[in-house]
Formats: C-alpha cells, sequence, structure tokens
C-alpha cells in the first residue's frame, strides 16, 4: 500500500504556478518526506498550463518539471493531474470555454480536442521522469456535470464514456508506461443524475479512484465518531470495486481528509486511525493519499472555512498533530496484511433505488453498514437486475469500451 | 495629439504574461516604434496579476515593471488598464468572482475592496516609471453589467457611481501624479440598460475615454465607406463631450479600429484617413490609440474571425499598410489644427427617446449626422429635461461624485 498527499503549496497555494519558487516547493518536500510520504500528487492549474486551445505554456511546463524534478531528488514518486479545473471552492477554466466562448467541456468537439491535445502533451512531460507514475485525467471533473453546479455542462452517460475514452488515451499516448487514470468526486456513487457513473469509475483507467470527504453528510448524520463516519471511505472503495469487471484492478483513495467542519478537533484522531486502518485491510487497495500536505495560508481569502485546515503541515512549515496520526496509523496499517472479506451482500441498484440507495442514509448504505459493524466490510457482490442489464446494453450498442 | 497603440504582444497574445520574454516585447516596442506611436496601452490579466483577493503576484508586477521600462527605453509612454477582464471576446476574471464564488464584481463589498487593493497596488507599480501617464481601471469593465453578457454582474447606475469613486481613488492614492480613468464600450451612449451611462463617462477620472467599434451596427447599416462610419469615432467624442461639466476636460479615443468583419480591404484607407481626420480636428482630444499593434497570431485558436487581422504589425513583425496608412494619417492630421465647432445641435435625451435615440440610426444621431455633413461637426449642447434633472438630483443626493 503506499502513502503520499496531495500537494498544496504553503506558499501562495496553487497559485504558485504564477509565482514560482523552486526553493519553497523543495522545502514542502522536504517537510511531506518526514511524514514518510513516498508520493505526492500534484496540481496544474488548467488556465495557467492552456491559455488558449492550441497554446501549451511552455513556461508552465517548465515549472512542472521542475516539481517533478524536487520531488525524485528527495525520493518521492509523482502522480499529476491535468484539468484544474475544480481545486477547493475554485473553479479554474480557461477563458476559451467560459462566458462568451460558452462551450461544453465535455461534448463539444473543437474543446474536446484541445484538452487531448493539453493531457497529451502534459503526460509526455511528466513521463520523462522516473519518479512519476500516474497522470489523472483531472480533479473531480464530474463537478462540471451534472445538476448542481452552477455552470454545467450537460452531458449524458453515453457522452461522458467517449470523453473519459479520448482522455486517457491521450494520456496513454503522451505517456505509454504511467498509470492513466482519472478521479470524481463522490456524486458518481450516490447520485443518479451525476452522468459519471460508477461503470465510469471502475472501469476507465488503469485503476479505480476514490475521493472520500465525510461532509458530504455522512459527518452530519451519523455524528464525528460514529463507525460510519470512519467507515466511509472504505465503503467507497468497496463500492467501486462491485462495479469492477477485472478483479484484479487496484483501487487508490486518491483523496481523503479530516475536515473540521464536521469533525471537532477531538474526533480527528480516531477518524484517521479508524479510516486509514479500515482502507488499509480492503484487498487491492492501491494507495492512500491525503488532502492535504499543507494547510492553506490564513493570509489568502476566500477559501470556505474548512479549506484552511486540512494540511498535516501547518502554514509556517511545521507538521502537525494530524500529521503525525496519519503517518501513525499508515505504519501500523502497514503491519497487518489486508484481509479477505467476511461476508459478501448483494447490491441491486435498481431494487435500492438507483444510486441514492447508495448514499449515506440509504437503503443499502444502512444494510452494508450493519453487515460492516456486525462482520466486518462484506464484499460487495453486483446483481445485475434487468434494468441495469439494460444500462450496459445501451453503453455497449453506442461503442463505449469498458476498462479503456 | 498624441497618437499610440494598444499592445497586442506578437507571441502568445496576453498570455505572454505567463510565458513572458522580454526579448520579444522590446521587439515588439521597436517595431510600433516605427509606427510614429509616443505611446502604448498595455493590459495585465487579472487572474494572473490577482489570482486570490489578498495576492497581487509579485512575479507579474515584475514583469509589468520590465515592459514598461523597456517602452521607456525607446522612447515609449505608458497606460496601462487594470482589470482584464474583457479583451477580443475572452472574459478573464478570477475564480474567486465566479462559479461557486459568484460574486458582484461591482456591489459585493469583498470583491470591490480586493479590487481596489490590486488597482493602488497595480498603481504604485506603474507610476515609479518616468514614462508612465495613465491608469485606466480596465478595458470596457462596462461588458460585465447591463442585460446583454451571458453572466452580468448587475448593478445601478447609482452603485456604478459609488464604484469608480472607489476604483478611480485606488488608482490616485497609488498614483497620484498620474491620469486616473476609467473605459466603456459603446453601451454606455447607446443602450438605456447600460449602468455605466454617459455621465460616468464624461464626468468620471481624469479624461473622458471613448472606445469606437463600427462593427456595432454603423457600418453594417450605413456602409463601409459611408460618411456615418467615418464620423462615428468623432461622434462618440462629442456625444461625451456634451455631458461633461467641465469645459477643460480632455477625451482620450483610447481604442478604436478597422475591423474587416464590416470593413472590406478597399474601404480601410478611406476608414483610416476620414476617422483620424475627423477625430483630430475635434477640440480638446487628449490623443488617439489604435487597436491594435500586432495581429492576432494565426496560429492562436477561438478567437472572432474580425481579430485576428486588427494589427497594424502583422504576426510576423511587419507593418502592414494599415499601419503605414494611420501612421500618415495621423502625421497630415497633426498640421491641421483643431477646429473650433461649426455650429452647435441641443439634445434633450428624454426627447429622443433616451440613449437608443443616440444609437446609430436613432432620431439624435440621424440630426447629428445631417448637419455635420453639411456643415461639419457640430457642439452638441446638452438641454437639461426635467427628467435629465431629476436624474441627477437622484445621483446628487445619493452622495455621486460628479467630476470625482
Amino acid at each position: 500500500m503506499r502513502f503520499g498527499v496531495n500537494y498544496t503549496p504553503r506558499v501562495g497555494w496553487f497559485h504558485h504556478w504564477i509565482d514560482f519558487d523552486a526553493d519553497e516547493v523543495a522545502r514542502d518536500f522536504d517537510a511531506i518526506r518526514e511524514l514518510g510520504a513516498d508520493h505526492v500528487r500534484v496540481f496544474p492549474l488548467w488556465p495557467i498550463f492552456q491559455p488558449n486551445p492550441t497554446v501549451v505554456s511552455a513556461a508552465a511546463l517548465g515549472r512542472l518539471d521542475r516539481v517533478v524534478e524536487l520531488a525524485g531528488e528527495r525520493g518521492l514518486e509523482v502522480a499529476v493531474d491535468g484539468l484544474q479545473g475544480h481545486l477547493s471552492s475554485f473553479d479554474l477554466l480557461p477563458s476559451w470555454l467560459v462566458s462568451w466562448h460558452e462551450r461544453n467541456m465535455f461534448v463539444d468537439e473543437n474543446v474536446v480536442a484541445a484538452t487531448a491535445y493539453y493531457l497529451e502533451t502534459l503526460a509526455r512531460t511528466v513521463s520523462a521522469h522516473p519518479n512519476a507514475f500516474a497522470v489523472t485525467v483531472g480533479n473531480e471533473v464530474n463537478q462540471f456535470t451534472g445538476t448542481v453546479h452552477p455552470q454545467p455542462h450537460p452531458a449524458t452517460s453515453v457522452q461522458i464514456t467517449a470523453w473519459l475514452d479520448r482522455m486517457i488515451g491521450a494520456i496513454r499516448r503522451g505517456a505509454p508506461e504511467l498509470l492513466a487514470l482519472h478521479a470524481c468526486y463522490d456524486a458518481s456513487w450516490y447520485d443518479d443524475t451525476q452522468p459519471f457513473t460508477l461503470e465510469h469509475v471502475a472501469r476507465h483507467g488503469d485503476l479505480s479512484v476514490a475521493h472520500s470527504w465525510v461532509f458530504n453528510g455522512t459527518a452530519q448524520r451519523f455524528g464525528p465518531d460514529a463507525f460510519e463516519t470512519r467507515a466511509h471511505a472504505r465503503y467507497m472503495v468497496e463500492v467501486a470495486r462491485a462495479f469492477q469487471t477485472d478483479p484484479d484492478k487496484g483501487i487508490w483513495a486518491q483523496e481523503l481528509g479530516a475536515p473540521r467542519n464536521v469533525l471537532p478537533a477531538a474526533s480527528v484522531p480516531g477518524f484517521i486511525e479508524g479510516t486509514v486502518e479500515q482502507l488499509a485491510q480492503a484487498p487491492h487497495l492501491y494507495g492512500i493519499t491525503w488532502w492535504c500536505s499543507h494547510d492553506v495560508s490564513r493570509g489568502l481569502g476566500d477559501f470556505p472555512e474548512l479549506e484552511y485546515d486540512l494540511g498535516l503541515i501547518d502554514e509556517h512549515g511545521r507538521i502537525k498533530p494530524e500529521g503525525l496520526q496519519v503517518r501513525d496509523a499508515v505504519a501500523a496499517a502497514r503491519k497487518a496484511p489486508p484481509s479477505a472479506p467476511a461476508n459478501v451482500i448483494d447490491l441491486d441498484l435498481a431494487a435500492v433505488g438507483g444510486r441514492a440507495g447508495l448514499a449515506p442514509g440509504g437503503d443499502f448504505w444502512t444494510a452494508y453498514m450493519d453487515e460492516a459493524r456486525r462482520g466486518g466490510h462484506p464484499q460487495i457482490r453486483l446483481v445485475q437486475s434487468n434494468a441495469v442489464r439494460a444500462h450496459d446494453e445501451v453503453r455497449a450498442k453506442e461503442g463505449s469500451t469498458a476498462d479503456a
């Protein structure tokens, strides 16, 4: 099991791509190494890296080169996400997508071609480094579609399949040796209006990727110290696994954190320990990557309150108690080998009311959590109900490539 | 009468702030000097210069410093616009204003305070250079309000008055010795739903600023070679003058160009000559600043077709015929002194149906153009109808500061 952190630069947050300071990055990576991390996940900002559809900034790529190099010098491997896109409440989309140019990120052919060009170029840059291991399409790109976003880019699931095929294909052309991935936030697990589906999560890319945030209603509903709250990340992993078609495919808990808006200080150590322990016992878990490395400086404005305190290292560069707790929880978990699931639980998505039945407090959620509390995390067996089969047949007919 | 160009960097357009190359800027300014220009207008990109409300990028300011310096070394003076904002169909707004953060640029107190902080900082940086002469709030910031924009920031005229006072005040604090200005596109002249009014155009800032684009319906309605098309820039200047309260205040034709979507090649020389000649004869004209220095490279994608060909210098750095025509027209116009208006024409805004009556083909427009064609451009005398007086009284009561 790998352990790493999502790298949030201490000085200037991700805007460091503008005011780049290699010495600061080096200092940040030194501190991250002290956490026992073996890798960092790194986030280019799309409008900086691709200010025009035909232009990928050479200066920005050069800075990314330097970041990967600095990580390598400290024994850190690197995963890079392409389309940011969405980060900590901020949408960062290039001007050629928005307002007067209002173009659909997932459907407009010119946009899709330009985006693929960017991802291929980015992947090629990253792949030149021996310590690079993965390229992810973007951070939670499903934030940009579905029904909840203020500026949606509407798309059907069939269109998303085609889009993911293009994007993952572009990454593979640029970096044939690296893992090609995509990442969704939990609407893909819990919300039937979300066109990025659990099939997309489970079957597209070289690993399945889960991002777990207990401010999604879990901690609010069950409480900060509840079994459900500490089991949530593992649950997301098990749900994703149920939709996989390749039994050997790994699952990466690529992003999880201890948000203080729902977890009081006293609950944080237990949350960290319980979450890491349960995750680490999952068969085929690829790794855990904590969100995030560094607190957002209080000198930066307009972040939602919870975003300032998610770091394992504070804004002055000092490792926080959470940093030691995560480090120790990972070390402890590594000593206990993954355990075979104690039981099997069937999931008939149609019967539980669609993805809402998987959401916190939903019918399937409740059955799963009862079972997990009683006898350990069960394996979820997908029951191919008529509805699901029909859905899959439609996708097959439309030329979808599962496990692309 | 000053003559300059709006500086559109030859390589990478305004995205050069990311991939900055001082040598390219120096080469661009050398070519601009050959046009006979005495100044350039320079455009920072807001999301690069102020990526977070509390952060004005030191790296970006350093690059702006270098740009102003390079201009000075070539005898060019510099005007800088702050809030870009809108440029050539692209909206470039910081992430802390848009989508999830959806905040009103003109009304939200936190945004207004952050914007003022940026403008003051920018103005201070610019004012350190002896060849800087003006800071403009932003390029056509009225693009972001009114009824036509896809993502409006609604505001009343009273709110705009307060906003302009804040912004111009911020520029004055940062650069007490420089001209503090704001700039609107012609909706402020022609559209009653536009909260930036002609009073704002004429009375706020150290000069009144006009931007004239004959693709606004003028060339379409009257034809590329029509009197009206060549008279349009001068007309906008005269309308602005009518709303001034200080008889000695200058007017800057800060942005005008020869857009090929409405002007065939054969019409361009006559358009340039006629436009410059008529502008130059206006009393109190501060200067003419052509849009733009360099063609947009055909290698850049997604610009509206007309935007690629507006330069006086082509994308390879060669001066175009238009460049020589503008240079020669300015030289010729400088030999003929401004002439006193031949006649006076009254404008009662209420009587002509509001600002629509000023628009191409409107009642006042038609009367003015008939007079101008017959006896030369007249002076417009604002008739303070009851409606206008009432409006002014409301503004005075709300604490508006005319001629702030």
